[in-house]
């Protein structure tokens, strides 16, 4: 798995790797990424249109739920991305930045990007909603680490438990009870890394995509594979 | 206008007495709602189902807003359901009850009128969240301030601003800039009363379904109705 290229052998040496600190803390203090070079505001813009999209799409999963219990709980999980959105555009207002402005241009492939991920069936769009808002949270936490003087503290906003113990309950039961589906999802989670990284790149800055720069950031994407990895095992699906 | 009943020449009365009051408080601790008999349980399962619907409602109005500053704006306004519905989960489980199971008698019933509310475009889907959760929380505000002993603080959850403000601001400006975008949810926001009362008459307790309790919910429905108008003039739309 690259991030600038295509093919090369990183995937299998992830997998195995990620069974041996399946459970670790994620090293967001000695990333690689914290020393890339980044704008601030755009990465404010971006990182808070990217929470929007991931509260859109879960309150959207939430309300197309099959049960009560399942809409009250995605609902109450969706809350979470409004909350660290809104402490984003806070940030972006602190440093005297429009919020609108900032998050507009990251709009529209934002929106396309979405869109692909929403799946063929509800139990694909929340697939979606648990495996790419935890890449792309692993993804901009690592991100945001790096900008002074808020950046830790908005960092912390995107790791923990998030909305996933809430989707995985549902996911998992569902899985339980119908395996076809654990197969079809297990499809469909292999398929979403690779437009979730495509997604993510964008954020970074020319700077690192040379052959020099990829070096510099394989290290995260091994780390971002792993977690993604634990993911997939929490649903009991195979990456 | 009449809950339990067709025709009746109070919906006129009701308009002309709007104007001279329209910006009265909500007179909540005076209501004859509060000395009718409701079950605890049944309420807040009816209440919460509704609040978690009025939250689902509006973020997919703030999902599909054409900007990027409504987005923001309306799931931000959207947040405010979801906090008041968990404050009823909250109550429920407070009471011992399971949240779930009290609010899926309310389900089927819920989901129908607000997929008939969604009306046929984002527009006319978005004066809803404005018209039919002014008038529903209006209408709930009263019946909680009835339950001892935490009711008064639920009820005060769904009076004040609210989403209003960013709703209202989303509105009247799509309306300055098209006037027949204004006669057409103009139209809509009168058809919008009827079947709003409808799914609101369902938490009266079948005491006051007789000529003698209407009698008794009469002032509510007055000030109901006052209220309601006071929200389409606030759009610059006639009641």
């Amino acid at each position: 798995m690259r991030w600038f290229g295509r093919g090369g052998k990183a995937a299998e040496g992830t997998r195995s790797r990620s069974k041996s600190k399946a459970h670790a803390e994620l090293p967001i203090d000695r990333v690689a990424l914290d020393n890339v070079e980044l704008d601030p505001l755009a990465l404010l813009g971006r990182a808070a249109y990217v929470q929007l999209a991931q509260f859109h799409a879960l309150s959207r999963a939430a309300a197309d739920a099959p049960t009560v219990e399942a809409k009250g709980s995605l609902a109450s999980a969706a809350g979470q991305f409004l909350a660290s959105h809104r402490a984003m555009v806070a940030a972006l207002e602190h440093r005297g930045a429009n919020p609108a402005e900032a998050m507009a241009p990251f709009e529209p492939a934002t929106d396309r990007f979405f869109a692909d991920v929403r799946g063929a069936n509800w139990y694909e769009g929340l697939t979606s909603c648990y495996l790419v808002d935890g890449l792309l949270d692993d993804f901009y936490s690592r991100l945001l680490a790096g900008i002074e003087p808020d950046g830790r503290e908005l960092s912390r906003l995107l790791t923990g438990p998030r909305a996933s113990a809430e989707v995985v309950a549902v996911l998992s039961a569902a899985i339980a009870r119908d395996p076809r589906l654990g197969s079809r999802l297990a499809v469909w989670g292999r398929r979403l890394v690779g437009d979730t990284l495509l997604c993510a790149r964008g954020a970074l800055p020319e700077t690192v995509r040379t052959p020099a720069g990829e070096a510099r950031v394989e290290p995260v994407l091994t780390e971002l594979m792993a977690e993604h990895t634990r993911r997939m095992d929490r649903l009991g699906l195979t990456a």
